[in-house]
């Protein structure tokens, strides 16, 4: 299924935010059945509240395309996006969006609020949950139990 | 009073968006009583959903102060934030926000919701509105009538 084919590919982003100890999350925008950007959580690396990775790959396929308007990309994500990230795609117009795990302290695609179906808002996007959803969630379980156990390592030693 | 001044200050930084056919919103963060970042609106010149003047203006405050946490500081904005804008405020953990003139249609700090006061996000902020909001509001209403103009003038040519 193409929808997990992509998946697969933001799995692979989030697992390079991993690796430079970056909370995993990872995301590909998708144009004409083609990758356009990808992107990871850089948000310890740079510092900069904006580096999660939906909007640093909503940022590269503007880039790429030469315009902030998405209309005819798919998102895929492997965490549900929080206020700031549902905010740029609003922003974007990206008429679909699909996410892997749900984030219930703060997605806010699903679980604290439905922003992407807000009528109000000048756009709305389609919303296609949990595609992957275990091995996406599985990923940040584990980062944060290896976190924990690093840090319970350094008190010990 | 020191939010007006500040927000004055926000206000030339708005204009400097007229001056090259950008939406006129303008935004600066202060810390200590010093403005640490400026920013104007510059979605067009750009063609980035994310060149909003307080997106901006966040991102060249970190880069200033080296962290994503600008616990410390006051963001003065001449229109009430959108969805994205409010996300990013929250994300930067932003503890005072300022703005001008409301924004009806897309405002998301006292608009259409109060994202900036939602006790499920893990930050809410303090939040000042419509200082110096005709000065705000006039600017746009200024440049939309300019550009209605324009778009007159040129279909009669």
């Amino acid at each position: 299924m193409s929808h997990e084919k992509y998946m697969q590919q933001a799995i692979i982003e989030a697992k390079k935010a991993a690796e430079i100890g970056e909370v995993p999350i990872g995301a590909v925008i998708v144009k004409d059945d083609e990758i356009i950007a990808r992107a990871h959580n850089l948000r310890e690396t740079s510092q900069q509240p904006t580096a999660h990775a939906e909007l640093l790959a909503i940022e590269s396929a503007c880039e790429a395309l030469g315009t902030f308007r998405l209309e005819e990309c798919t998102l895929y994500v492997t965490l549900e996006p929080c206020v700031m990230c549902s905010g740029v795609i609003i922003m974007s117009r990206i008429p679909t969006v699909v996410y892997g795990a749900s984030d219930k302290k703060g997605g806010t695609v699903d679980s604290l609020m439905h922003l992407l179906n807000e009528k109000r808002f000048n756009h709305q996007a389609e919303v296609v949950a949990g595609v992957l959803a275990d091995e996406c969630g599985q990923m940040l379980t584990d980062f944060f139990k290896e976190l924990r156990a690093n840090k319970k390592r350094k008190r010990l030693k």
